[in-house]
């Protein structure tokens, strides 16, 4: 049996090879009869012919297209898993991701995507993704805006474009019973936002912002999300120099402000969130980590209206363990929502790699365990496969490795807890303050004065081993 | 001319190769009528015997004991170059520098070193200190409670040790017209303080640190300090497994309040300053950069009883251009003083060199000049000679060389100030805001149904280019 | 006067906004009668109206589009500064740089380009490109394959539309009176080179490498190219799980070993150049830094019939300072080509910024002093404005930049060597090997008993002081 | 069951609290009466009392002096996993470590120490050292000259003095049936060497250099050493500036080619490695990793002389993986002995943790097993308490984790290679190049024009998922 999660990697990959059958055929319905054949989108039958229902077959099972780990309605701690986990499908990874990269161009050729970014196109691949959520037995999905529907020369078509897709999905939603995680507004990728979206140096792209941000808002709310998340990916700055970063932030907590207000408005009681990034693609992003946005949200009296969407990949590349990131929007009052990411250790660029690392897992259900979990967030796999893996199949194989990573995380942290022990050791190693005087400290109560008299009467202190390797 | 200060030190190097005669023969009194000679501490005559005074004499003088761009009493922007900077020797570097490093022994041993950590020695190293600031003709030096002397094997006997240091130091302070810029408790240095001070496991060493800042203070206070510094060492983690972040935090809040209640009590008026820095000695410092550190401030209601002092080489330890972490500190209200050093930007610890890039100097002192001055907060050198750096005037051309880059950069920015094309720059870039709508926004009064309405009139906006390089 | 680059730069974007007036309208001649206007290409007059020849003005003008340091034709140590330099634009930074990033699409639109990558296009575009050098004063550029003329569904008809590009920049260069620093092949954009293109674990992807190597270096031959470059993208892994690195390399050798050959049988004189850079697109490049390079050229045998191009950023993206890998590269013999570009140094991937740091330009100006300059090779500019520098201008505004801060640093890294005391510190600094021993340890005749020998006899050794700050 | 490694130490340290039973009361022998206790160095008794011969017990063993993966006589592919390891101590950081770091002094005081560093205190730690070999279950020890025994005022003392702690080590390793794996001088730590040892500036420092050299390599030899380690903490630069790389190389090349004359002199057939680290305590050593130290083997003709020392965390700090730089040492046929310690990714300096990655210990095992093992060279553990770890039984503990996770990378290595789809994978992925014309690519005999060819006849080659994650 495996260890490590890239060993685990590797051997169900052997298995691909050995079993794999995908038909590389598009099956198009002819344009004509679109109509007649699907949705009336042009695609006819499966999306992912050869794909069966992945199931849970335990650690001894060599299916690739199974889970070894991930049994959706075990229970653990009391809960089941599919309730700790909340797994949720992110619609621009698996479906929009080209294989591209700075370097590089597509590498990515779905057979059902036929090269055009329409809403025909658009709506087929919401179809894809239903069945894939079928399939792969999650039940959320989260989108940005701009991902699942095309833009449009104005903001109207655009909203237009987006009504159509979310139209669908509402019916597919309830169809299949998926819900929606979060949705989002795509405030990057145009280059009306290369100055930023809510800290553009410029008045129209701010209201821009905002005008997307409230149909996002919309959107989501209709298809019943759960929670709607900020990513920043402009929102920050390439030079100082020509910067000034105080009136942007300024803007940041108006905009965001709105945003509070207009959820309110139209009745949204979804988590707002907050994912920090520390850069790219801006030389610096202004929610760098957990305790620089909860500053920010402390400064501008929105403390309350938001939490934090941590994701690892985030977090180690601002410095951190992503436990560390976990721990400190825990302790803030903060922790929403996670996105189950990776990246390497050596790469200085978000490579969004799906976790494979059991040991990390583990920490991180430590985090989310001692939250008492968490719902209404979840775990989102903002991740994606690398550049070079092409096969259909790749896209569940990437997913079920990072559900099973997470799963043995939660069961590594469950057997922890209850044998009480890692538990009791923190506890212990903290308990000179179970005392009176510890008490008093804690309470604030006792002063500088009180203290050295203490030192005075007890002399030198004990300092016992951390007990650390 | 150089342009570039590391070149500007090689050509000061040069000289030194040429023109310095040092004498290195200790000129010590013996011991048994160490009350006839010196100051009664064994040591007689000049500690830097052939250094003289050190004068401005402009960009064109080759001499390396001189300033070629620090000019004391020069005015630049209203304010004499000396109240500009406020430049403070540190004592712990400067003379408790031992060029040792993990892997190295001591290389430095100053003629006027007896080998010991005596009090006498203690005393003769204050002396150096007073001669070292009159030759430098800076007004100001800072100080650990451990470095200027001896620790004991009770707090008693370390106060005590202290008090006569203390005396002494008040004494040549008179005689010389210095002042300290800040004190400090050195809590990291002693293996007590293994698992942090005020957040240490063990309340013992809580108590213990509590009584070791109280001491510090008192000691800062007397000698007129202007500041006090708590720079936490130790108040991190090695690994979060036995680590409770929350309750090791809500102790060092716990011991900040009692610290400013104290400060009141004894009447001392100065800034109580944090120093943040992201790691090293620990894996994870809970001050980690100026954000970090302000939403620990707010969270516990201290924010308006500290202010930061920020030092270069952690902003980029962290992550961030010392500018930003200025500019952080800055916005927030929290910009209290400078540890103007520098790191390499290829090296992952804290070198603490003397800073002689000049852009970045121009950047520091477009922040300080837009603070208003830091007073009464100022400039500190936390920094130190290379271990290979073994000379007595070394200690002399570095200094120079890091006052000769700062005031370089004060030139530098004062131009761009006076200029004003930079300021408009930035004043042009935004002033789509300066509008009605934008005033609008700014107030918090522009809703998402507002500026929808704008984006539904004004169509796409313009978004001109950030002239970025 | 302002010191450092970044101030510079910022100066010269005021006077941007001041006086530049640069019109939108892009001038294309109707397609029905392109032949009768422009070049047949069907866009008619200058490409840059308004931009006039930059010229050396000195330091002390303002004028945004002049050199203030750069003076072609003036003698700096017995050379003139175009000869130290041979600057050379990079056709694809400058003329495909798109702006786009991982995040967000394209922001620059020049008017000048119709949406296309047609051949018409691509003929208009070298058009502009000459126009440009002759405006910026630069005698060369440099060119990947598929950058100037577009890729084909064939490698027959990506050749054809290759030549007929090419035939115009022939005609081109010598109406100019310009020529090619270096040619390459683009093996890294196209998805069949995702896995390597000479390391691709696909012989067919090996073959087409070849091939298209080939064609790139028949027509650098033609178009008297001085120098042929390898720029390994996609030569490297993602993971070693599924990497044969052995044979890998072993292929890599074969690769150049044909193109060593192959270049011969053409009588093309160029000189073969790698560059060499850690990571980025893959996890890990082959030709990780200058001396990783040479060890592979030395074990293949190669070390004769290659020499490097070093890039700045790729240097600092691997650890090093960008002197240390030009030093590694010389005293390798290996120097033969600069990319003068820079990254952030708080940024974890290639950047490709236009240097403006003066002090790095002055180590690389000695680097290249002490190699005797870098003819046949040269500095090509592979920096690109960030993407959110969007006015024509910008191009020519960073290019001005960049020879203005390489041209400072030549003529700092003069001053030191006609000064000579640099030189000297460093020739004293060994000069206790320049004796009896010293000769014969440098010659390998000391042997570890002669040396034990001197050891008993000399005792301790004197060391004196490094005088680093 | 715990997977990961730091859980796994995690529950052992919980154990610890439980049953551990330390005496704290060191059992000196009163001096008067040294002769007649102990080994007649005042120290009587065991060192370690109450710490058991650690044993294997299984994977459900909650004991935490036992090993539950270690099973030194247990057979994996052919070979008893003693001998694939044959793990090392390392005497300076188990012995001689003090929990010093550069901001806090010493932390342990093992009951044995008497706080000298006397030739009597060497002798006693000497015979701690064989009783932890002992009591651990390890065959081989490694060492540093001036750990073992005191530095003299002259090479004749410090010589004097080594032989003496030899002789005892000796003794021991009779009594012991223990060996020397390697043996190495300490050339970093002395202030002679702040400069290099073999490229210091000084003639007269690389002649003490050459002299402890000389000496350590006999004493290797009279132990009966297997091998000879060079580290070169100090050859490197902090500043190029004043530093003349080509010359101090040179003079590298030229110590270690009087190594090799001296080593075949007195016959020793021990292998020498040289130990790669990219920089601490220099900017920059020359070392840098295996790649470039292959380099410069090659370029002095010094390949077939010198093998490697992989130490994993040297490895991480210069950018790569451990297993990359072991697979590049591999393929250079260099790879000859591997530290096997870690980092922390956060982290940029040197923590010299022992490893409890079970994912990296499988790749280390996969590279040692296609190298048919290490054998002269083996494992050692240059890894260390962290500060905070005070306890005399952490010593074991640490080793214990470091060699069960080790042991279970060996055991996933085996399980995948016995397995065969590993190794399956890759060979197949390869396999385009095991026809006819791939084994012309692969003898050097497919030019460019052949290729060139079979592209035409061919067309676009198909390229293949790579599977990854």
């Amino acid at each position: 049996m495996m260890k490590a999660g890239k060993i685990l990697l590797l051997l169900l990959c052997l298995h691909v090879f050995s079993y794999a059958v995908i038909s590389a055929q598009p099956q198009t319905c002819p344009a004509e009869n679109a109509g007649e054949c699907g949705d009336s989108d042009g695609w006819e039958g499966e999306f992912f012919p050869g794909i069966p229902t992945i199931k849970y077959e335990g650690p001894s099972s060599k299916n690739h297209l199974a889970f070894k780990y991930y049994n959706a309605e075990e229970e653990i701690l009391g809960k089941k898993m599919k309730d700790w986990f909340r797994f949720s499908v992110a619609f621009w990874h698996t479906f929009r991701g080209t294989g591209g990269d700075p370097f590089g161009a597509q590498t990515k050729f779905w057979p059902w995507e036929d090269g055009t970014n329409s809403l025909n196109m658009a709506k087929r691949r919401m179809r894809a993704n239903f069945e894939f959520l079928n399939k792969l037995g999650t039940d959320w999905w989260c989108f940005h805006d701009r991902d699942i529907a095309p833009d449009g020369k104005t903001l109207e078509e655009a909203n237009a474009n987006l009504d159509e897709v979310v139209a669908l999905a509402s019916k597919l939603q309830k169809e299949n019973n998926k819900k929606v995680l979060w949705g989002t507004a795509q405030l990057f990728m145009h280059p009306r936002y290369m100055h930023g979206a809510a800290t553009s140096s410029e008045l129209g792209v701010y209201a821009y912002a905002a005008a997307q941000v409230k149909k996002a808002m919309e959107v989501t709310h209709y298809l019943g999300g759960e929670n709607y998340v900020f990513w920043g990916g402009r929102e920050g700055y390439q030079s100082l120099l020509n910067t000034d970063m105080e009136r942007e932030l300024n803007h940041l907590a108006r905009f965001l402000e709105a945003a509070v207000a207009y959820k309110k408005k139209i009745g949204f009681n979804g988590t707002l969130l907050i994912e920090p990034k520390p850069q790219e693609p801006t030389k610096h992003q202004y929610d760098w980590d957990a305790a620089t946005t909860a500053n920010f949200l402390r400064k501008y009296g929105l403390i309350g209206d938001f939490k934090l969407n941590i994701e690892c990949n985030h977090a180690t590349l601002s410095g951190h363990s992503c436990h560390h990131d976990l721990e400190t929007a825990r302790i803030n009052g903060l922790l929403g929502n996670i996105d189950a990411n990776t990246g390497d250790p050596q790469v200085g660029w978000d490579t969004d790699q799906f976790l494979t690392d059991i040991g990390e897992a583990t920490m991180i259900m430590l985090s989310v365990i001692k939250n008492g979990g968490l719902a209404p967030g979840g775990f989102n796999f903002d991740a994606k496969l690398r550049r070079e893996s092409t096969d259909v199949e790749d896209l569940f194989i990437a997913h079920i490795i990072g559900m099973d990573t997470m799963a043995r995380g939660l069961r590594n942290a469950a057997k922890l807890i209850e044998d009480g022990s890692l538990a009791e050791l923190v506890r212990k190693r903290y308990q000179s303050f179970d005392g009176e005087l510890g008490a008093q400290v804690e309470a604030g109560k006792a002063d500088f004065e009180t203290l050295e008299k203490k030192v005075r009467e007890m002399g030198e202190p004990k300092v016992p081993s951390a007990k650390q390797r």
